[in-house]
């Protein structure tokens, strides 16, 4: 359970098991804020991994609202179930397969959130386009260049405005035996828009 | 109005003015997540600025709950009030003053969130431990080094734990005639702990 209203559940609160990649806390939470949810919304999950993005915009919708967590990887999806046992979250349907047929079938989205789509991720955001209703939001998390060039060329290229490029870069403490160090993490690119 | 549940407010919708510092959208969304609110908390918004902290806590406490914003620049407090009526918000407490002082009058808080202090963040961690209940979330956002080494002391020496130390570094896009480039911002360090 997460007793708070706030997103930002720390991240060893998830289940995890190794090789499910998990969008880290502050990531996450800046992820979460541009996706601007509300009670009631439809939300994919393209790609959930440890479901921590699942689990968090879940939350917000409320039981009035579905997140629909797609994955490839078998492994994810039941690391996710558990996940949803934990955080007592029950608004999420679970859908093993290729996002880029799973999509097809699925009702219309107020928000998509993409990460962890491996070479995929520039037909997804097409196929997504399709999926969004008229002011909805999408939300790619990257990592690679090929993909963040991909990604913004179909952006511009597609029925998408107010277009947002962040890139955030997150170091954290540990403590030595001397004093406290900072550790570097990886860049992390959101790209986010609003389907016209 | 802010009509979505998330924080994460553009920064373009406050209303701003020269010399009065806003904490940035993506800053404001981390630090909110690291506060972990609830409806009908108390807290302290010390050194409100624009009032872009002071509105998100507002919204996510809601109505049972309320912020004391405290600002020594008549400037933030009159900007502050500004943006409660842009935003709608009435459960935000305007203190003009010196927080030194003005925090000593305060009931108790479940979060306070120090920044824009000059010189004095240590000693207002310090009067800020004081006045938190127990399990409360104190969240601080630093720029200058010499203020997070003596953050840092100061939470090491006082009841706090679960010592969080995050720099978030975040770079923004901007078109230029020729394509797309990235613009950095100075990193900034967010410190939370919770009160014991």
């Amino acid at each position: 359970m997460w007793k708070f209203k706030t997103p930002g559940i720390p991240d060893e609160e998830f289940e995890r098991i190794e090789k499910v990649p998990i969008t880290k806390e502050e990531i996450r939470v800046v992820q979460i804020s541009k996706a601007r949810l509300k009670p009631g919304q439809i939300i994919y999950d393209i790609g959930c991994g440890s479901g921590s993005i699942s689990i968090e915009a879940a939350l917000q919708i409320e039981s009035s609202g579905k997140v629909l967590a797609i994955d490839y990887d078998e492994n994810a999806i039941e690391l996710t179930k558990k996940n949803m046992k934990k955080f007592d979250v029950t608004n999420i349907s679970l859908i093993h397969g290729n996002a880029k047929e799973a999509i097809l079938k699925l009702e219309e989205a107020d928000t998509i959130f993409i990460g962890g789509t491996g070479g995929d991720t520039k037909e997804i955001v097409e196929l997504s386009e399709n999926k969004l209703k008229s002011g909805g939001r999408i939300v790619v998390g990257i990592i690679l260049i090929e993909t963040l060039y991909s990604v913004l060329q179909a952006l511009n290229r597609l029925q998408f405005e107010s277009v947002d490029i962040t890139q955030v870069t997150i170091s954290k403490s540990r403590k030595t035996s001397t004093g406290t160090m900072m550790l570097a993490r990886n860049p992390v690119t959101i790209i986010s828009a609003t389907k016209i």
